[in-house]
Formats: C-alpha cells, sequence, structure tokens
C-alpha cells in the first residue's frame, strides 16, 4: 500500500465501522508512521483498534477527544469507514459538542453537512483532516474493469441511469448508491446501507438480464469524508441480489481489497467497473 | 361521492392493485355511468372487478385490449391503481404492442416516461385519458389537517425535508416518497412501494421524536397518472414503524377513504396533513 512518509505527523483516526480502519492504521504503522485510533462505542469493530494505541469515546464527547489528540501529538485526523448517524437526543452532548451543535444549529443535523462542520472545527483546533484516499491511493478505484468481466450494451444503460439517480440522490444529500434493472430503478439508498439495500432487491428483480448496483459520491461531498467504498461482501451481496455487476465512480470511490474484489467477481461471474463521472 | 355526470362516455377503467378501481367503478355507476373494466393478470385484485363488465388481460395484449375498448364503446380511460412495472423480457408483447414498443424505444421502458407515452398512444386511438382526480373529486388532498392532530415544530422540519427528497427523487423520475426522522432520511422509495419502505424503517429509526412519512408527486409527471396515494392501511403500518404522521401533497395525492384516514390517525396518535407544495 502507498502511504505518507515516515516523516508526516502522527495519524488520528476517528474510526466507523468496518475493516478499513485497521487496515489504514496497519499501513500507516508499516510506513513508520505513528497511530492513534478514536473508536465509538457501537459503530467501531473492537478488531479494528486491537494492537494499536486508541480511545474508545461516544459520539457526544468531543471535548474528551479532541484534548486526548492534543495530549497525543497527533497532527493529522482521517474519518474511515462509516458511522450510524445519531440524532441529537441521543448524542448526551458534552459541554464542546454542546457549543458546536449550538453553532451550527441542530437544522444540519442528521445531514451529511455535518460532516463537513465537524472537518471544520477540528481543523479550527489546529488538526489536518485529511482524506483516506490521500493515504491510502490504493484504494481508490481505477477507470475500467476491475477484473475479467466487463459490462454488456444493456449494462451500460443500466449504468447510465444508476450514475443518474445516484448522482441525483447524492446532491440531495441522502445517499450514494442506486440498483437499476433493465431501466427500472429496483432500490435507492438511504441511511439502511447498501448491504441491507442489496438484500431487498432480491426480492424485487424483474426476469432476464439482471441488474447493476451503481455507487457514486455526493457531488458537494468533500472528498476526504465519506468516499463510497465497495469490498468483498459487496461483491457476494450483490451476486446474491441476481444482479450482473457493480459500477462505481473511478476517482471518487474505494475498493477495499481490490485484488481480492476482482477474483471474487471472476468466480461468481460479476463485473465490476469504474466509471468515469463528469463533475 | 363526486363523479361525472350521467351523460358522460362510457368510462374504461385500466385497473392496476387495490381497491382504488373498485372505488372508482361502484362511483361511476352509481353516478348512472356505464363502465368497462381492464384487469392485469398478476396486479389486479379479483375482487375489484366482480360484479363489473371486465377483460382479464395481460401488459404485453395492447391490440387485444384496445380492440375491446372499442368494442364496448368506451370514450375515457383512466389509470387507477399501482402497477408493478414489468420489463421488455417479460411483456411477450402482440403485435400492436410490439409497434409501440418500436415506435418509443426500449430506453424509456421501465420508466415511469413509459406511462406518459402509453396515454398518448391510446389518446391516437381516440380515447380520452382522463385523471382519476377529475372523476373522484372527493378523493385530492385537501391542504390542512386531515383529522385532529397536527405537526409540531420538529416534524415540521422533517416535514419540509421530505418534501424537497421527495420531490428531488420524483424529478429523477424514480419514486414519490421518502422517510425523514430528526433531520436523518431514513429511507427513500423505489419500486417496492410505500408499504415495503415504511417496514424497513422499524430497524432504522432513531431515538426520540419519531419520523415522518412524506409522498409528493412527481413534478414532471402528468397529473392524470400515477398520482401518488395514501389509505387507512398506510396509517397503521407509518404508526407501526414509529412514525408520528404523514404528510401528502395538497391538490396532487390522493387519500382515499378520508374519514377512515382521519379516524385511524386519530386513534393511532398521528398526525395526517396535505401541504402545499410550490411546483
Amino acid at each position: 500500500m502507498t502511504v505518507g512518509t515516515g516523516t508526516a505527523p502522527k495519524l488520528g483516526i476517528l474510526a466507523g465501522g468496518g475493516t478499513l480502519p485497521g487496515m489504514l492504521a496497519a499501513a500507516a504503522r508499516g510506513a513508520g508512521r505513528g497511530v492513534f485510533m478514536v473508536a465509538f462505542e457501537g459503530h467501531t469493530d473492537p478488531a479494528a483498534v486491537t494492537g494499536f494505541p486508541h480511545l474508545w469515546s461516544r459520539f457526544g464527547a468531543a471535548g474528551t477527544v479532541i484534548d486526548r489528540l492534543k495530549r497525543e501529538g497527533v497532527g493529522e485526523l482521517v474519518f474511515a469507514g462509516p458511522v450510524r448517524r445519531p440524532t441529537l437526543g441521543e448524542l448526551m452532548p458534552d459541554w464542546r459538542t454542546a457549543k458546536f451543535i449550538a453553532r451550527i444549529g441542530t437544522r444540519a443535523f442528521g445531514d451529511d453537512g455535518l460532516l463537513r462542520a465537524i472537518a471544520r472545527e477540528l481543523e479550527g483546533e489546529g488538526f489536518r483532516v485529511v482524506g483516506l484516499h490521500e493515504i491510502l491511493r490504493d484504494l481508490v478505484t481505477p477507470a475500467g474493469p476491475v477484473g475479467r468481466l466487463t459490462p454488456d450494451a444493456q449494462a451500460r444503460v443500466d449504468i447510465a441511469r444508476g450514475v443518474e439517480v445516484a448522482r441525483g440522490l447524492g446532491a440531495l444529500d441522502v445517499g450514494q448508491g442506486a440498483v437499476v434493472q433493465q431501466g427500472i430503478v429496483l432500490a435507492v439508498e438511504a441511511v439502511e446501507g447498501t448491504d441491507a439495500m442489496l438484500a431487498r432487491c432480491a426480492g424485487l428483480a424483474r426476469t432476464g438480464a439482471g441488474g447493476v448496483l451503481v455507487k457514486t459520491r455526493k457531488p458537494q461531498q468533500d472528498r476526504r469524508l465519506d468516499l463510497p467504498a465497495i469490498g468483498t461482501d459487496t461483491v457476494r451481496n450483490a451476486h446474491a441480489a441476481g444482479l450482473r455487476g457493480i459500477a462505481v465512480q473511478a476517482g471518487g470511490s474505494l475498493i477495499i481489497d481490490r485484488a481480492g474484489v476482482a477474483a471474487e467477481a471472476d468466480r461468481l461471474g460479476l463485473f465490476v467497473v469504474g466509471v468515469e463521472v463528469p463533475e
């Protein structure tokens, strides 16, 4: 993996769910870089932080987290992995969190605009917020097929429609994914996540050529935050849902374990393709 | 119910699912109007056509349907009730259907643009296509509360966000519904339908004040076709999903059995409100 140089400042990882935070920590350490992880109760997989210096916290405890990151000498921060967005009522905000919420207003709350506000706040505290794609450059989706198969004419039409829908949904700051089969939009993604969306597609699919999963980044979203991601599980779930392939935005999404994704796609007979999306 | 006058031409009802086609047929007959129904295999509830002259057909058999409607002396046609959109592969088109598909192109297929193309085609055959809201005027959602309860400040914020999302989704020609809780878009609707969308919200809901279901019509959609609708089932399903209320577009949606909806909403403690949406 390509990572920052050994002279880079200590990296703080705000760890969401899944394996990404652990991969990132291992890669940064492998490149000789100091790492400190913040794990969130109910979101972070404990396995992801095992073996790395870390703090367990809850979302509402911004004061504790910021103080600790400063004490650890963290210079750069990165968001890694999905989090289930909390409501204001779930937060039990500490003093610093409450001040932050008062400043951004509760209307922005629950919106992905929230992530941008958090990033700005952390930069105001003296941290540099960097994107995952700047640290793990090999994760960024390339243009063209990943694996052996490529989309046929019908699949290309479905991909074009899926890009239109996923981008439109992203512009509304709702989600990043859609499933299209023979021109019919079977499903669009909100907070349930891609795997849950795929799970319901099996029951919605029409006969004939299967559909495609399309994921694009939100056009207005800061590239350092919340890039859409797929992995080998996504390929298996897409196959189980009767889909023929997956299209993700080249340069605007992440493929976790690209070799594994290619192998799984080849084994199951799916295409996985990076598509250029005009921004 | 308000219906057309007894001197109106015979009404052909293209019957989708649910109780709406039967209600429409009964109301038209009650007003002394001749009725002929077209039921679609796998879509129309047999109970809806019982007692009315009708033809069972499949979607791909446009030739048979059009010939029969002419022979029955039908002058006006109305689409009533939802249909599961078929793919080209499922259609097995007869000669007239195939000509139609060749003319509109398979790219429009599966899209709601399809409905508009079908309406144009039927008008080309000499029928007048009318909207359900022109025949059953009492079904059209009024502005303001239906029932006793009204949305509070948080619910009004959620409704505003829901209108934005549902309209945006409609402009993409995808769906007409969204569920928003405390600013978080829990779910957006594609082909699964409102009841299936509500069913998954229970597992996605956050603690605290419950969410709202919002349904608006697609901005570009012909008002005669596919207006969003709610009924007593929608109220019960929204309650089961932990929602606090339902907002539907005033003048741009249908409430089936308004008195029943009001009573059920009052009983379960939900608001149901017609909201004005700038077009």
